[in-house]
């Protein structure tokens, strides 16, 4: 089984085997993860929407936007252990409140409202 | 069983039921997980690291940085679903390269070189 | 005259008068701009590249993109303050390095290479 | 002189001359913002508020940030420059609406309200 809480684990290892814990405060792995999702979107900043839809069929492309999407993903997962959130329960409580937010029959296909998830 | 891949059918499904997936790109889902990513930042921007440590005691604080969080990992599984991407095997794959990249004996405790997690 | 100088004069005095340079540290000037930048973010995130070179067109739309840009202008020139970097002499520095770099008969047109200014 | 307008126009040139503006949409050049930001964040993040307000006493971090917050400055300044928004002049507005959001009588020091500039 390989899960959200295997990752957050083998983080926290990582960090304790080299004395890393003392720097990774909330604020510190937010700007972090900010950062990761600056690489991120420099992948994808000058590509039309077809080609950041098509991103994925260039081998190369691939493997540098699952580089950059796998740092942001390690950068979230040790935050939310820090402050001791877990990703997947919080995540549906917000999309609870979407759901009742965004009914399906007013925003269907609408552009003119931005479709959000949350 | 609540995991990542029943969050990203929940997501997928509820763009479907919308008409929302012309929306989500991977260039429009990367802006949107950015702009979530800068909510989070500014729950943390104004406190020190001692404050950001603890903001989880306060429950409103909490309730705010859990729902931040929360967006972050929507957008960040939307995004990794669109691309095909599986997170948690993106993650390990990145992390097999930091074990042999930082090695315990040399970067234990250092805070010369900035210690990243990846 | 309104420059840039005049500009930081402002918030530094806007800073001492609440007694708010203490919280001005590079650290968190760096934080409060990138979400500035995530608001910005957030107000074209879901439009298609011509949408987005009309978004002038709509009053509203112009208001509050020009709200955005001014807020992230205003951490940037606060944080350049701060760290005692002149933007302008900063800016065209990396511009003799671009214009070196990026020779006009070699990169006209060419979307091959992702096209940057720096 | 040089000002933020001989800026805006060496920018103009230097996309005009490589053919560059096609990319040069609002939409693509805040995605490019926000990855300089991430730079620049990347350079702050694993500090603490003190390492972080001496980040100039050494040349090569100087440096570094110099280059990084020049970098948000270009893509700001080109940004502006494309949707037809002057800086200065809409930075000062919103300073006007702070002027009197922020009543220097009740916000002195505070740190219960976190500490805005806007």
């Amino acid at each position: 089984m390989r899960d959200l809480e295997e990752l957050a684990d083998r983080l926290r290892r990582f960090a304790q085997a080299r004395d890393w814990e003392q720097f990774h405060t909330p604020k510190n792995l937010a700007m972090a993860l900010a950062g990761e999702v600056g690489e991120l979107l420099a992948e994808l900043q000058w590509l039309t929407p077809e080609e950041s839809s098509n991103v994925m069929d260039d081998p190369e492309s691939a493997a540098r936007l699952r580089s950059e999407v796998a740092d942001v993903m390690i950068y979230l997962s040790r935050l939310a252990d820090v402050l001791g959130i877990d990703l997947i329960d919080a995540a549906h409580a917000k999309l609870d409140q979407s759901d009742k937010r965004y009914a399906v029959e007013t925003y269907r296909g609408s552009a003119r409202k931005a479709p959000p998830l949350v």
